[in-house]
């Protein structure tokens, strides 16, 4: 085995993650998709592999001959196999696309650079030959954010990060890091643990998904109330661009003009591949104490927290359910269908490390508004299963179902607003369509100004899914620019909230965004199609 | 009196704040400058008003006209009077300059916009008659920030924001206040008082500085170890240029792409006009705690300051000086050249509201780190001339000294290298001018990464000031530039670490400036020669 081959982890082509991760649906819950949401009794499953229709790979050979003396012959692959690993992200279109055997707009070829300088030498040579390029990590994307769009280009690339993968330092006294980009969370995760350190970053996408991935889309960890999101734990960033690098960053806090990280992070490519980033890291936590509490409803327990954030008391995780999603959550980890068991809103709290600190105080504040204490064990359960939601969605999309999640965030005045036009607009766009749907929602990133707002959806899947989804994702995105919240607080743009990016921007943020883009990226190779409206 | 005039605060024109605050240095000050730094005995008085030279004012008929016609006559001014009080900042050279009577580069005119829509339309139309725009609040600058320089243009004005002044939205649950841009400091406090809130932000500038100031700049306040600094209280932002307008910021936090709020914020009013900011608040604190600590020595102070930042327990104020800044602090609170005081180095902590929660353990991390409680007096006495510190610049100009201050932020493994190298570099460039200083240092922004080093200086005064200024600043710049910590880190760039930047942000950094400013202020009218390389 190479060393480029070992590198290849081994994910599935048309569903999140892993093969052996994947769980069916049991008989029981189909019955109750049945009842609940009239999700006729069919398997849908996914084509076979051996069906899928992969287009040609376009690639000059005088490109590839140059990309070839950078990376070495064996570091661009064109095959088959390895295209339709890189032929999109994992959101439900990209998989619906896949899983009905749809792969043409795969890559014409996939490149492996080394090191920061081969990143910085492709993309020269890729702006010099006119060839679009998708930066791929963890290739964990639920919002398109690395479909191969041509953007007008002939030839596309996919710049696959995964051997950028060293621990590059860690600072003890500053309690910082230097990872590269392709490094991916667990990988990350025990490096650090070599020197008792911990990002405390754990998004769902944990498992897969990369640093320089974390950084380009400003994602926000499970850990969030504890540890903070990805973009405010980077200190500091090293970029490759087509028009040269940036090596952005000098202390913890600086009135040197903008922060020009700030357009870096959240960028998805557009302006740069962020190949080595300074992060923030903690200790491994020596304790940990996890606790579930139970609030009348979904609005108690969403003070609750408010108080906690407000007053410096926050947990190292803090989520909260409301009563549907609560409801499903307890029945699925005891027994479907027994009755309901408890109602209200569950709220999962868990303190690590320094936050333990916290704790007595924290528990008073939610004892005061209205909670009641479960002991660990809810904590423990939801610990237990917290990356495993992906797999869920395929296992609904084999028995004729669709499912999605969607999230954003807003302040704490207008979280009730924002939660009921966002619920609304969903059920009222997939009953229009005959399939109304079930939608969970839970509050799982807190700040002393506001919430996130995530939402599962539900429903039984109709003849033609991706349009089904399309009307509803319109309809969700609308609600939220109308209600004036952020079109995404951890997703990312991608191409499926692009839409809605300039109504949060405006048209001068959007040209601001144009301006950048072309000092950096004058020929417009980078990632085409995604981000900038 | 009019409203406009009822408006313009009484400041001094050749001094920092205003002239009844002023101290003059006592005898036995004037004793230990000439026996410690060779000072030799002399007065160095600022010119008289009457002999202060003005250049005449060059703006348009039809220029005035057409800005008459938005903000109505009154609201243009083109008195010596006013355009002297606009003439420059407070930094060091420019007092030496209009204490020698130059203000030559005085604006042409004073425009004093009611609204946002009002600087929009201002600025719209200085675009279009190209004339240079100097954004001015309180005037506080200390790098040359408000300096009328032209930049080519024939005409310049100050945009004078004092009119915006209205306290717009308090949301109390989200705690966040919507504030115009022209509001100082204690202006906003009593306006937030009402409400039962405080911006937290407290600055040597504070009793002058204006709202839109402190986010134009990054500001950070003396308390900002528990409020955090100014632009990390920022969450919605709305920004006039010449090419339109920008309302930036719907949540708390967002993955909705670049974050264009950190474009602006530090843009020192060369990418636009910051005309209002929603920021966070926190209730007026009920408890406040107040404890002076002696360290053995700066190494061990910063060590134990490193541990409350890093374990969350940090006060809301934690201000640590050296040995000599320690022992000239204490002599002077008590009697100066009594013997040296209480030697090692004086900590001070204070905490406010919530943060009054961590106060038992960060006593015990400071004990455990090796410091000894001296009670409240030191922590009070600091928060009582926690304001003053500028005023004494100018009673030294007065006696044939120099003062001058400058800071810089890194991570904490670097913290003693730049702490030596800073020192080391102003020493060896004032006493190669015949002038050795005493530097004083103190760190007061701390981060769990690292920490800001504030430097004050003095000498005798030589021959050309300015000069003799230059050198030393050039010889600091070099010395924060070589070690890589950040050329500032609440200071703002202005004119006078503008050689510094592109070091910090690297060529194409720059280009990122360069092609923002050029969407946003295509004609290049805002705020010419600040900041950007």
């Amino acid at each position: 085995m190479t060393e480029l081959e070992h590198r290849t982890p081994d994910l599935a082509w048309n569903a999140w993650g892993t093969a052996d991760a994947a769980t069916p649906v049991s008989d029981q819950v189909r019955g109750l998709l049945e009842a609940f949401l009239g999700v006729e009794h069919r398997d849908t499953p996914s084509v076979d592999r051996s069906e899928v229709r992969l287009g040609e790979t376009r690639l000059p050979a005088e490109a590839r001959a140059a990309l070839a003396g950078i990376v070495g012959d064996d570091a661009i692959r064109t095959d088959d196999e390895t295209r339709l690993l890189h032929s999109g992200g994992k959101s439900t279109p990209d998989l619906l696309r896949r899983r009905a055997g749809d792969a043409g707009a795969a890559p014409d070829a996939v490149v492996l650079p080394a090191d920061h300088d081969q990143v910085c030498a492709v993309l020269a040579r890729c702006a010099e030959h006119r060839i679009a390029v998708v930066p791929f990590g963890g290739g964990t994307s639920v919002v398109g954010g690395v479909e191969p769009e041509r953007g007008g280009f002939t030839s596309l690339i996919s710049l696959d990060l995964r051997r950028l993968d060293r621990l590059v330092a860690v600072d003890a006294d500053s309690r910082t890091a230097t990872l590269q980009a392709g490094l991916r969370g667990p990988e990350a995760e025990a490096l650090l643990a070599e020197h008792g350190f911990t990002l405390g970053h754990f998004p769902q996408s944990f498992e897969h998904a990369s640093i320089g991935g974390f950084a380009a889309t400003r994602s926000s960890g499970q850990a969030s109330a504890g540890y903070g999101r990805f973009d405010a734990a980077v200190l500091r960033m090293r970029v490759a661009t087509p028009s040269g690098e940036l090596d952005l960053g000098r202390a913890p806090a600086s009135a040197a003009g903008p922060d020009l990280r700030q357009l870096f992070l959240g960028s998805e490519g557009a302006f740069g591949i962020i190949t080595e980033v300074t992060a923030r890291v903690h200790p491994l936590p020596a304790e940990v104490e996890s606790e579930g509490w139970s609030f009348p409803d979904f609005d108690a327990g969403s003070a609750a927290l408010r108080r906690l954030a407000q007053e410096e008391a926050l947990p190292t995780v803090a989520r909260l359910s409301d009563e549907t999603e609560t409801w499903i959550n307890l029945s699925a980890a005891h027994d479907v269908g027994e009755g309901g068991g408890p109602g209200g809103c569950l709220l999962i709290t868990r303190y690590e490390g320094a936050r333990v600190a916290v704790s007595a105080r924290a528990r008073a504040l939610l004892t005061e508004a209205g909670g009641e204490p479960l002991g660990a064990e809810p904590a423990e359960s939801w610990a237990h299963g917290r990356y495993h939601g992906p797999y869920l969605r395929d296992a609904l999309l084999d028995v004729n179902a669709l499912a999605e999640t969607l999230e954003t965030a807003t302040t704490w005045s207008r979280l009730a607003e924002t939660r009921a036009a966002v619920q609304d607009a969903v059920t009222e766009a997939l009953a229009e369509q005959g399939t109304p749907p079930l939608v969970l929602c839970h509050l799982s990133h807190v700040y002393p100004a506001g919430a996130s707002l995530y939402f599962t959806v539900v429903c039984a899947r109709a003849e033609d899914p991706v349009r089904q989804w399309r009307r509803a994702k319109e309809a969700a995105g609308a609600a939220i620019s109308r209600v004036g919240a952020t079109i995404t607080h951890h997703h990312a743009v991608g191409l499926d909230h692009r839409p809605w990016l300039v109504d949060e921007i405006g048209e001068l943020g959007a040209q601001v965004l144009r301006a950048v883009k072309s000092a950096v990226d004058p020929v417009g190779v980078l990632n085409p199609g995604k981000l900038i409206p």
